[in-house]
């Protein structure tokens, strides 16, 4: 697992991406027609893989290379290929779980590290759609379902625990993404790392006051190693809204190969804390075509999205009749067990939403002073001003860490939101919204 | 992993022990002389493999063979050989660490599946010592010492995750003998189930209500699942007092075949649960040839062997410079920092006591009304009278699980054995000891 870049491997050109497409008897069929006027378009939007349309005469697909680096750093940042080998069966474990939530497998190649998916069109990235103020009813609830789903059916409430050691023996060997989790999530945010980056001058007291807060450092180290040793569930690890492509009426979670046996809240923080980016940066002049009532509409997505997982989850938890190792159905058979057993369920969810208060907030800071930022500010062009919003953003995250019995559930959550976007740059002051 | 047999393995005999060992050069002059002299002796004591010792002119070893089945219950339960490869890799992975708290790894043999270890000589299993009265004073010390630094050093406070992540892509393969774990300790006391048995009838009502007892059961199913999924550091998984050998002076830890990553108090509740029945088993008329202060002795064991696992992971903890992901160097340097790591430290090892409490609690119901008991109790010949041992063990592992807040430190769980021990026969009265 340690070459970068094994010798046959190679970085494909467009052209050799058709013909690796069109050696596959299903793929050819599926794109139609002389595969020399298949069309191919560079469409990569995050930061780590090539990613290509193909279009042919029949249809299209997507074709997604992992590349020997960080493709937005270069050369300069290797990465092993072998995480598109994480990637795929990831994908392929969780398709018969959430079916038409996650785009449609097709092929993987073991040489070149190519995965061909269904082409999702005209889906664009949620981040984008958010950045745009366009409006996504269903997308909060059909992330909410992806979760919940793809969680608990890999968790040890669905199986006996051999299933989740299958996984775990697999998914422990994706190591050069938990590497960068661990770095540019968990760690670098709070010390002096040359890959750290925020509004200068505006948000140097706040990167400051993050590298000295030891309580603060303490609660993420507290996090950082239940991210480490808790494993819960098979997690997708990267589920911000630049991992989610929508429609109004389609949502699909993209991109697992951060796929890691993990906390479930890890990813439930990941998609509710880049909500509150979102909104966080819909403050000042920010262009929202959509009018005031957009940013009341992404808190209610945040509250939707909760909701639904907790229902959904206790939902597949109380449907599921087979045998399990966590709460083996001859322990709960009576009537007294099965009114415990919707004890215990209240109280499982219960904890994971602490986790995930407490991952949305370790999300949020890393977005706005650590390496890789978001889009979503980007629209607010005076840099004061964005500073000023992404301070709030920080404030309801340090709260959130240091003071989550202030959150009690997700309308405390959604109400803070507010009080913290006028705090202002001087993060001491800002203590206690 | 799955094939129980594999066309080439065999149970060896006598003979072709010796015709293996023979055919290793190092294995051959450790024996010394012509091979032809060496005597086998068969000196399986434990549950599940074959184990003998070979003399030769020069010296000695331990060959331990898995065998296709559980020892103790012959081909009727059928167990994976591959267990053996587990077992030679955490002997391998614990050895550099824990130096001679281990018998010294010579040999391993993937066909045979056969171990070849150090002899040693004079040493006994600690229980069959504790049953004969003997006093070992180093052992609760040692192993102490070996749980403490086995922990320690593959959890992630000493590495980066990416160590512990090797350790649980291997471990998360030995799912065999997990299962064992999980039927035999976690779930079948709490249900009827055909491999249970106790002390008829005198143990009937305490049987039958384990069996009903819901809020039992719902914290039984907590340590359950925090075992499955707290993947705290590589632990040796079956850690009574069947699997230490000692002298008066010398301690070794054998018998690692159900290494897992699991949390470190399933290994310290193993062998201070173990003490606790060794205590309880010298009540009423059992022979005690140290006389009156031999229980007492076994109580300050279980204190030494708490304080001084205490002491020694917080020192190897204190000791540790090198990087680590769980409380990066970089965020806890300053002298604030120092204290403050020092205050996380104290909490981290609470956190150890309150899982060993519960896990020793749940090793010592299982071996009194499950299946596989432990040879302490039967030195009290009268049924009745030993029926009247086992449930102050019984009512003492039940408060620890249902009050644990009533056992704040080792003091109160030393000071509360003898309070249970003449709780009667009726587990209702016996509540509030």
């Amino acid at each position: 697992m340690n070459d970068l870049k094994p010798s046959e491997y190679r970085v494909l050109r467009g052209d050799e991406i058709v013909q690796l497409l069109a050696r596959e008897p299903s793929l050819h069929e599926l794109l139609g027609g002389d595969c020399s006027t298949w069309r191919v378009r560079d469409v990569a939007d995050g930061n780590i893989n090539a990613v290509y349309l193909v279009d042919g005469a029949a249809g299209g697909v997507c074709v997604k290379q992992a590349l020997p680096w960080l493709r937005v750093a270069g050369d300069s940042w290797p990465l092993p290929i072998e995480r598109a080998v994480f990637e795929d069966a990831y994908m392929r474990r969780i398709e018969p779980i959430v079916g038409a939530l996650a785009p449609r497998w097709l092929h993987f190649d073991p040489v070149m590290h190519v995965i061909v998916m269904e082409r999702l069109e005209p889906h664009v990235i949620l981040r984008q759609g958010l950045i745009k103020g366009r409006v996504f009813p269903d997308a909060a609830r059909a992330v909410a379902d992806y979760v919940a789903a793809a969680c608990f059916h890999t968790s040890d409430l669905a199986n006996g625990f051999e299933r989740k050691y299958e996984d775990l023996a697999l998914f422990s060997r994706n190591v050069a993404l938990q590497r960068i989790t661990l770095d540019l999530v968990f760690t670098e945010p709070y010390i002096e790392a040359a890959r750290n980056h925020w509004v200068e001058p505006w948000l140097d007291g706040w990167a400051a006051s993050l590298r000295n807060d030891l309580a603060l450092k303490t609660v993420v180290a507290r996090h950082r190693l239940h991210y480490l040793t808790h494993a819960q569930a098979l997690i997708h690890g990267d589920l911000h809204s630049g991992s989610v492509m929508v429609t109004e009426r389609d949502t699909r979670v993209i991109d697992g190969e951060f796929a890691a046996l993990g906390p479930i809240g890890f990813d439930l923080g990941a998609f509710i804390g880049n909500l509150l980016l979102a909104w966080y940066s819909k403050a000042g002049d920010a262009v929202v075509p959509s009018g005031s009532t957009y940013r009341q509409w992404i808190l209610d997505q945040a509250v939707v999205f909760w909701q639904r997982f907790d229902q959904q989850f206790r939902s597949h938890w109380s449907g599921h009749v087979a045998s399990n190792d966590a709460y083996p159905p001859s322990h709960f058979a009576s009537a007294a067990g099965q009114a415990r057993l919707a004890l215990i369920q209240r109280d499982y969810v219960a904890r994971i939403f602490d986790d995930m208060l407490a991952y949305a907030a370790i999300k949020m800071i890393r977005r706005i002073v650590g390496f890789a930022q978001v889009a979503d500010f980007l629209a607010i062009e005076d840099l004061r001003k964005r500073a000023l919003a992404q301070a709030g953003a920080l404030a309801l995250a340090r709260d959130l860490l240091l003071h989550p019995h202030r959150f009690p559930g997700i309308a405390a959550l959604v109400d803070a939101a507010p009080r913290y976007e006028c705090v202002g740059l001087d993060p001491d002051l800002s203590r206690r919204a």
